[in-house]
């Protein structure tokens, strides 16, 4: 295997959507989950969602659970999106209660990824944002994002942050959207264990490029921490196997997570609404991933700095036509 | 009030997502939503839909507590998408029992409606499409739906069959996806029960001009027989308030509305995730409704008339600006 | 070579924008251009833009160039966008004296393709739509695109018409727009020799799927009678190397080209703003056409055929990832 | 007037794009363009665009000729993007030359705007950015473009420099593309004459809010320097009217305006493509943004930030109906 590949355990579970809403493939126990994660060749770690998968009873249990399965536990992801109460925002809603409540939800998840030294947690403000004209005091937003990570930063060094971006849904418009204004935000936090999560749906939701994605965190502030992979239709999170889409882009970013040094996880975060064997979902996605991971290493890299200094787009197709295709 | 105006049920009770499974706000029972929708002026139908409002144990007494409520029943949806087993296809599965259920469950729905002089079904095709390359056999999916609508149309042909379309969600890409492809669907079917639910949020998704649509339906054998209401962002089917986003595209879609001469149900199709007080979210869309409306009424018809030959676009923005501000 | 390939004029020519007016290449005469495509390798036709390429005067001069360079005339397409006359519609302009111009320039290119043996035209409607709401009469549009459509089918039923349809640019919205649109008014024509010309980065634009655009066009009147082919980033129309961007969805749609039995022209329709070599573009053009047709060509039929049947996404997946990758 | 309103001279010309070279309307002279300027009710400043309307040999002439018409001079915008040398980079060219070249042409525009007391520039990097993958080494791409802005901001500090960003065209992918993006550029030049001219369609095309891109310009480093006020359809740079679009969103946008304190121009850039009248074009851009700012003069402040406090979707459409329509 060419990474280090985890998925989060939602990939094993039964997803459901505003229609389906008991899911489309049976409920899963925790343990299903984990005995079909381990029959996916190349998975070493499991992301685990709080509210979804682990709560303040069953936490460490789940963990014990992962690491008797053979696993990593490669992130906690904090329980601030999975429940009702957080639908009007979370550390920026406007209620000083509830701002208060979603930053101890990530200090207790930072408390479990410090104790079983995953040391990583990855909160998304998924609720944090606006759905209409005037409803969202963008200021004191701002502020309140900075804030909380901020106290969050404090609260344990040595626990990793890394901020998940997204553009739209479930609101129609999320305050931290995209690589930069995350870079905005971490940055004026500024504590070394704050960085970004980068979530490539989500990038190309925005129409953001996947390899730029990469050398914009490098260059503002080294801040690239964590990956969840997926690929879409660039309108919507249609969290679909990596690379089925935008296949050439992938090529190019995994080259960019190479030349910037990136050697943390590579973890599917792939919604297989639809799919009841969820082992060929997650073999699928890392078949793709280590197809295009050797198509990228098939580039030679003299050639690529010559077709980067060129600028020619007919050298640069030549290039990754032939790391792709071989002739 | 200036049109027929009606709800689907949906509107007065709770709205989940795939992140937040159990809905935003409590559960609410039948005669909850019921008894809210009375408290909102202007709404005389409501709209149910199978598998969430009704089934085949209780559909009876709910028809007689809409009548009891003083509501007309506006329209059945049949149950062909709320149900896991729909998930890979209904008239278009490649599933023969599944084609036969859902055709089953069709006329189940039509005969709900011809009982209580409704007389009309709204059927989504929303699970018939694909989300990946290579996963439908497109031929077969046109002559299956075509098919099954025929057996429909034919079932009873005094029940309307307005056919809704979307371009995605919840596949990636929906079979039956606009304005033109359905009149294509329905025009081969070529009975006169058969037409097209106009859901505007859909159209907008396909970058449809809701003006245009009405036109087209009406130019292509007289085909608008339903409208769902609710406006969006363009990119997803954000189901907002109607008029809410694209403010003077909807004074068009009115006033061709009243040119075509649609005489039918003004419904609303809002999905209020976040929103504890429903009646306020029927108000507040009955109310944009009329005042948009008599903004369309201001419009001199000869006015009219005369910047539509000469499409002089400031010309058309005059006249819709003095229709909206007055000045 | 796998296909009969031609390239549009324009793609060995100087390409300009609203910015850079005067072209970022130096302008090229007709001589050079067709030395140009001397040098690629597979290309046998040539289309011709009228009032770029072609007019009333040199028109048969350019037709004698292409044959003594050896190649065939693969279609010409009318001269009635290229000019600011036509900025305010062609077929359905309010102005009469218009649109009898516009049709005059069909038939006078059709004269010219029925002179040639070509007997081809494609007439583009970029400029019948509108920008603005209340900027045109829908209804009266689709009627003169029919009945001008009509004549020139009768002009010369030996003569095939492809109608080339986009939905946005130069108008923001234009009218013939789609493949079901296009379908509905060439059926409503109703003449073996009017069908449609499918430009696959319009059809990408409109987030339609190339592979069920072919197999609409099958189903619904077998209409397909030519091709443009470039691709795009899905939001305009980008005019980049075919297979670029959604390398997997030109790997379904060669399927679908071939399983429905097209054998007309790929012509390729790249606009290379910024390359200076012209034939680089047309060679890499062909390049990635000719692999995306061997991987196509390493289909195994029968479990194309059963991926179908099953619906299964996976399958699908690894049946696309092998044929393009090998493993 | 409610605002200082200033014209990008444009508006007053003829505008091509690539399909008609020569432009929809006649070309106009200087003294035309500002002749019909002065028809216009409202307008008292005057941009120009380098290469375009002025140059190097008839630039102090133009800036007489804008002086007698009775204008200011409102910005000059360095020519940069309208010569094809430009096509391949500026300020991030991989060729030298070009990137000292655009800097010496953006100082050029300084000096002119320094001796007439205009004092603002406003370069946009249109040519900057990428089409295909593997086309642009991003992380040189940063350097050079802070570079150059740090030598320009220093070349003299009493000008202002306002960059406007774009996400695409003429390149299908735009370095400076965002408000975030160029925040985090211009707070890393860290001068403080170097900010943001924010175009209204720029941001639009973005998905971005332009109530929340005020918001974010003041909460990082209070960059809003200048605005180019147009609507657009959200997936392209249609250069429509101000507010004819998304005319809610520019009532929270008037509003946010006010509420940070801007004091700057109001700067119509509309492209007029087909529109022959261009007084009428100015005059009912500049009605639309009086009308809209009267609806938000009509705001009750505490109602504004009652609402704010609740997120209240329906109270927010309450208010901006009331505001909008006065009922």
């Amino acid at each position: 295997m060419k990474h280090k590949y985890a998925a989060i355990a939602v990939l094993f579970g039964s997803c459901a959507d505003r229609y389906v809403l008991q899911g489309y493939t049976p409920q899963r126990s925790f343990e299903e989950m984990l005995a079909d994660a381990r029959k996916v060749k190349g998975i070493t770690g499991i992301e685990v969602i709080g509210g979804w998968h682990i709560n303040d009873r069953n936490q460490h249990e789940r963990v014990r659970q992962i690491a008797k399965a053979g696993f990593e536990l490669a992130g906690v992801i904090p329980e601030i999106w999975a429940n009702p109460k957080w639908g009007w925002g979370t550390f920026a809603s406007t209620d000083k209660g509830i701002r208060r409540d979603a930053i101890e939800r990530v200090k207790v998840a930072m408390d479990l990824a410090a104790g079983t030294g995953c040391n990583h947690v990855s909160p998304w403000f998924g609720h944090d944002g606006w759905d209409y004209v005037f409803q969202m005091d963008y200021l004191k937003a701002y502020d309140w994002i900075v804030q909380g990570l901020g106290e969050c930063a404090e609260h344990n060094p040595k626990v990793k942050i890394s901020v998940e971006f997204k553009p739209k849904e479930p609101r129609t418009h999320i305050l931290v959207s995209s690589t930069a204004k995350t870079l905005l935000l971490v940055n004026e936090v500024n504590q070394p264990n704050v960085g970004i999560n980068l979530d490539t749906g989500h990038a190309n939701m925005g129409y953001e490029t996947l390899a730029e994605c990469v050398a914009l965190m490098k260059r503002f502030g080294n801040k690239l921490f964590h990956l969840h992979l997926n690929d879409n239709y660039r309108l919507w999170d249609d969290d679909m196997i990596p690379g089925s889409v935008h296949t050439l882009e992938w090529i190019e970013f995994l080259h960019w997570l190479e030349r910037t040094g990136y050697k943390g996880w590579f973890s599917l975060d792939v919604f297989a609404f639809r799919e009841k064997n969820k082992v060929a979902v997650a073999t699928e996605s890392i078949a793709w991933l280590e197809a295009l991971s050797a198509a990228t290493a098939r580039l030679d890299p003299r050639e690529v700095q010559a077709v980067l200094r060129s600028g020619d787009a007919m050298r640069a197709q030549r290039l990754v036509r032939k790391a792709l295709l071989g002739h």
